[in-house]
This record gives structure tokens, sequence and C-alpha cells, in this order.
């Protein structure tokens, strides 16, 4: 998701609680899908944790390191990966307040790991949350790096939720148990040969 | 591997360099050899960070938040994972000073995490460096968690290193690239019916 957000625990300032929220909540609507899968054994998926640069840790008493002073680093690969049906699943979870996804707003080393992801016969993909229309769409890594390289050729840099389908990203229904019930779209996209 | 262990970078004191490095050497030649099958496109195997509580950040200027109070957490899963000839691949990574390697040493949880991995078709194993040999093994989960088990039941808590190849253990050559070439166990161990 979003770096360098910090999760202000003993901040509760007179900013919106809306607007922090809502990014918090696909990213914990997600955390909260994948724990449901954990549960009822379907898949294994993970968020990583946040990269942190340890400047300096102190001991306030022998047994507990605390660190006073780090930094939020950038991520070396993606926010989740695991395991599905057998077989290796990462992906990068994104969300937006537009109507359109900004090419920007994802890290080209990112972009290249889930190709890479794919090569190895893994499944990759994008999925993204777009606010404003409260929609969410997983798009393959395949479609999304072209339309990403066609936007470094002068192309649109972003693409409107709108056109994902016809790039052959899926949209993903929300529901209760889970929240965010992906794997359903994972499935028409990877093992529709199977069925 | 070993948790909160700081990294003091500011921190050169008279502490003997060797018992600094050894630990961090184990893990350093891990990350290397990862690195070195990434970019021979051998395989994608990453060490997640060491997950952080945050409790403080501070604002010093606009852009850049600093963490000026966090701790160290215990991992919900494992150090190490990725995929490797298009199969999901999960492990831990240990040390230990002695002839044995005691079953505290790991967390029941990521005994757990790794013995589902198993089950859900992955690739999932220990990896453990004993240095006072200086020898390294790997250990499919399976046999593992069965000595673990019994280790529970009232027999050895620890198994000792001459021990691991009978219940199926390999001891891991170390090479130049990569330091410490594992793959090639994991072929012998859970490709060898493809050959």
């Amino acid at each position: 998701m979003k770096i360098n957000y910090p999760t202000p625990k003993n901040n509760t300032n007179n900013q919106s609680l809306k607007t922090i929220s809502r990014g918090m909540l696909f990213e914990n609507e997600l955390n909260k899908s994948n724990e449901y899968y954990i549960n009822n054994n379907k898949a294994l998926i993970y968020k990583k944790p946040t990269p942190i640069r340890i400047v300096k840790v102190e001991y306030p008493n022998r047994s507990h390191a605390k660190i006073v002073e780090g930094y939020y680093q950038t991520p070396s690969t993606t926010d989740y990966n695991g395991i599905y049906r057998g077989k290796y699943i990462d992906y990068e979870a994104k969300e937006t307040q537009n109507l359109s996804f900004s090419f920007n707003h994802i890290f080209p080393h990112q972009l290249e790991h889930l190709k890479k992801v794919d090569e190895h016969g893994g499944i990759a993909f994008v999925i993204i949350f777009f606010k404003k229309v409260d929609k969410v769409f997983i798009i393959d890594i395949k479609p999304f790096y072209e339309a990403y390289k066609k936007g470094q050729n002068g192309e649109r840099h972003s693409i409107k939720y709108t056109d994902i389908e016809s790039i052959g990203g899926l949209e993903v229904s929300r529901g209760y148990a889970p929240l965010i019930d992906y794997l359903k779209q994972v499935d028409q996209l990877y093992f529709e040969n199977e069925k």
C-alpha cells in the first residue's frame, strides 16, 4: 500500500478520521480477508512487514531493546505473498482517490518483481481500490506491465477504472466473509483451465 | 534468525567483532546466496523485514517521518519465502553455538506455519547453522515437526547435528557463488522424482 504512512497511535488530533481511515480500511479489509482464508485453510497469504531502517537502539532494561531512531524504507518487493492452490502468489495492493490509477503510484522495481514472479510460474497481479467509486479490481501483471510500458512511451500514464476490464482485469465483489473475496477472481484468471 | 538483535551501527565498542559477526554472517551469507539466485534468475527468495511495533513518530521535516519509539516484534511467520522452480518455498533460518539444536529456539507458531505450507503443497524446511562445527543442514518440516513433537512428549528436546541426516536432513555444502548453495539440497529433497 502507501509507504511512509505512520500509524500515529498517540495522535488523535482534529484530522478527520475518515481521511485517515479510508486508506487503512482497504489494507485492513485485505488483511482480514487473508486471515479468513488462512483460518479456512484456503490460502496462506500474509502482508510483509514494512521495512524500517534502524539507526539507534537503547536498552531501558536489559531484556528489551527500544528503537529510538528509525525510518521507513522502500520495500524491496511487494506487500503480499504466499501460497494458493499449491502456487506461489504475489501482489501489490494500491488505492487511489482518483478515477484513474497513475503508474507513478507504484515503484518500477515492484513491477519488475511481479514480472519476474510471472516468469517463474507464479501468480502475480496488482489489486487496486478506487475509493471514489468504491470498486476493487485485480489485474494480472502482464497486461498491467504492458499498459505501464505504453505510459513510459508517451501514451497515458494512468489507467481509468472503466478501462481495466478491457485489458483483462476483473472486478472483485465485496462481501462479509471474507470482506474482499479476491481469490474468486484469482480462480477465474489463473485456474480457468483446471475446471 | 534470532529476533531482538538490534544492529547497533553507532556501537563500535570493545565487544569482540567475531562474536557479533558470526550471527550476522550466516544471515548475510544466506541473503547473498539469495541475491545470487535472483541475479541468475534461479529463484526469487527474499528475507522478510523484521516486524516493528511503532509507538511514536515525529516529523522533523514535513516529508520525512522519524520513528522515535518502536519495538521488535515476533514475526507471524518465517524469515524467508519466495518461488523456486514454480513452487512456493518457505523456510526458517536458525543457528546455534551448540552441537544440538534446541527446539526452544524456534517458535511453535513458526513450525505450525511451515507445516501448513507443506499441507498446501509448498516447500517448507528449517535451515540450521551449527557454528561450532561450521556446518549447515536443511531439514524438511515433516521429520523436523515429528522430532519436535517427540520432544514435547518427553523425549529429547533437541536434535544433535550428527543425527540430522538420520531423519532425512541434508548437509549443505559451502561455496563461493553462491556462498550457501542450499537449492542443491532443495532439488534433492523436493524434485528428485522429476529428474
